[in-house]
């Protein structure tokens, strides 16, 4: 399963540059996260109150700059499922299907209650099927 | 009395119009405000401990655009203080002294404990002097 | 006419206090502003090949704090229209309906080819029609 | 030769769980590497107008959580430089000295009268000394 988001870039995304400031790509992979999440039955308030799930590592690949208006999409999909971390990839692409960049969110789970790192729940398991898992994931 | 804090403008301000983003003045007066309580001996993890202040209106009038790198000085006071809510006035000028923007803020107090709004506690008034209050305020 | 734009809060538009961070408010009237536009016949691009509209003064008034994942509705509509500036005024509101914060821009019209203010062009005017104007703007 | 630079955590870096939002340590990284640029007699607006430095690939590994209004140390170096590209490692340490996160950004040359990418010009390897390389790159 892969879950499509689409954004529209905003004045606010920009930088002098007049391309997408590279940063702001880790907030186009949260909103395609969520909307995977929120797919999948999961919507994120009610993730937080059972789970947190910190990233521990993120990775971006640039290939072709976004601007202003621009419409785009990104496809969010689990690419690899641990016992205690599991792996979102991200592909965003323009209207013209060419792909702008790709990357990764490593995550791990948090128990709010016991305060500690724990195992990755069942209830989150089977929302990442074998079917998602990547045989050539984009992490390095 | 009045703080004076500088802030470099990063990339991650600016637009693709190559100025600064116009909603990032109110992240330069947050900065200017956090340094006026922290030079008046409260820090804001201290402040946050104790008592909220929630922005009730918040204006800014664009004078000049700033630019990446630019190093600005951020000139903040209390330019108001009435029994349940108080104003910070603002002023942004670039190296060469100019006018880049001025504002304000106006803040209510919420207390923690009992979830309500209250009245300006006397330990936060007390960093409010009268020699502060401007007798031709910024807020229209 | 108002044009309505919907808007998931984002992780990354939330604070430490758990509510929209005030300055984010400009960046939602910003999507606001670009979609009536839009939907008047003059995508952004456009627009900024022919004109600019560089912000002159921004007012924002907090009502109710929104949240993560909470979908707002931006109402923009142009409330005033005077010779060389005009002003969008904005109202948000969450899925009930409830008002979380109200704000207007002001505008002024740049001309890139001679680098100068000037009047409102025609073009430009023909979007705003009389019915759009408020008699009672929230411009203080 | 390692760059130091001190950044404060603002409000508008934070997110509702009370930590800073993970995409903001590229914002980070890009100030630090912004003053690595400038103690070595290249302002950022003056390598502007000679050449661009796209980010091809950002990776950031999350440590420990930062909050609000902890003053953060950003140190930056160049890590690795071949023929038509760069990398830049980056630390980020509180005040205790404890590691917050790491990462780099991996950076082409584009030129901008030619808008082709090039090979790093001599007057920009000059300030990548050997000693600056990492033999064992945080690179994956």
């Amino acid at each position: 399963m892969a879950a499509t988001t689409h954004i529209r870039v905003r004045y606010k995304d920009t930088d002098t540059m007049s391309v997408v400031y590279y940063g702001n790509y880790l907030t186009y992979f949260e909103v395609g996260r969520v909307e995977y999440l929120r797919q999948a039955g999961l919507p994120m308030a009610q993730v937080n109150q059972r789970i947190h799930m910190p990233v521990v590592e993120a990775l971006v690949r640039y290939v072709k700059p976004a601007r202003l208006d621009d419409l785009l999409a990104v496809i969010s999909r689990v690419s690899e499922c641990r016992r205690a971390s599991f792996t979102f990839s991200y592909e965003i692409r323009d209207e013209a299907s060419e792909l702008i960049a790709t990357g990764h969110t490593r995550h791990a789970c948090w128990d709010p209650p016991t305060q500690r790192m724990i195992a990755i729940p069942d209830w989150l398991k089977k929302i990442m099927p074998d079917a998602d898992l990547d045989p050539a994931p984009t992490r390095p």
